[in-house]
């Protein structure tokens, strides 16, 4: 299936000279967001994993929906101050600023294979991020699943140790 | 299954004399997530629904997983400033503030058939302002689905009109 043409680009958006890849046209359509995730699926099934972690908000939309179909569980990654429950969390560069981001201290058990999961590898900093915590809370990274690859920003260099897939990728 | 059981109380969250039930715990678990999931599903399966609408950031792990096993859209409805596309939006009051949500304009055509499902129904606030705006764009309100459903804050007086289905009940 030809992802890329349900994929809006918007130009200037955050900000000026970024051409934001959207993709919520692509999520309204039924056939074709069920086509995405399982193609996403499809990666990670012979993985075994335990659990999928996804990063919010955009990496929910598609780390949930992979996580059903694997009959796995679903950890989010959140800002600092959106989990109610005792935290780790790890400060952050991303494409366009700073953050930090927090993971429940309890969401992952020693040695659960956890794949990431999230909809953009942009310069890699919140995967780089979301990776530290998983680890530090011993689980094993199996794989890494994106929606959308923007190649030109290499962010694959700053995960060279992990198995990573891309469903699309913009050169 | 015992859906609650999964559920953790936090108390005083997100401020003092809240008791929050954190769902988290119940998602990490594969099998309880998924039963989760496929009850809500099982509600909406003969409602010909063609589009899952859901509120950040909770609403995309209750309604993603549920679009996917229906095999509709999916379309998120964000906070302010947080979707790249034109949008309408509505101001909203919550359990614990105001705020103000968007959905694209183009997101929902006229005559679709909407689920809008979502994490907790508290006072009902933010779905309110969620069946307007689907309402506005010309969508059809064919159900409303909850995780938790708080019957002491009453939520349901709001949306009497409505068809609304909750997996836990805390009265």
């Amino acid at each position: 299936m030809d992802f890329k043409s349900y994929i809006k680009i918007v130009e200037n958006y955050p900000k000026e000279g970024i051409r934001f890849k959207d993709i919520t046209t692509l999520m309204q359509d039924g056939k074709v967001y069920k086509a995405a995730i399982d193609e996403m699926t499809a990666y990670a099934q012979d993985k075994n994993v335990d659990v999928v972690v996804g990063p919010e908000a955009r990496g929910f939309v598609v780390g949930c929906p992979i996580a059903y179909a694997l009959e796995a569980g679903f950890v989010p990654v959140r800002k600092a101050g959106k989990l109610p429950r005792e935290v780790i969390s790890v400060d952050y560069g991303l494409e366009y600023g700073k953050d930090s981001l927090t993971i429940h201290k309890d969401a992952i058990q020693k040695g659960q294979r956890v794949l990431i999961a999230d909809d953009l590898l942009a310069t890699g900093g919140t995967i780089e991020a979301t990776v530290k915590m998983v680890e530090e809370l011993g689980g094993e990274v199996v794989g890494i699943a994106f929606m959308i690859e923007l190649g030109y920003l290499d962010g694959r260099t700053k995960l060279d140790k992990y198995d990573i897939f891309s469903l699309m990728t913009y050169n």
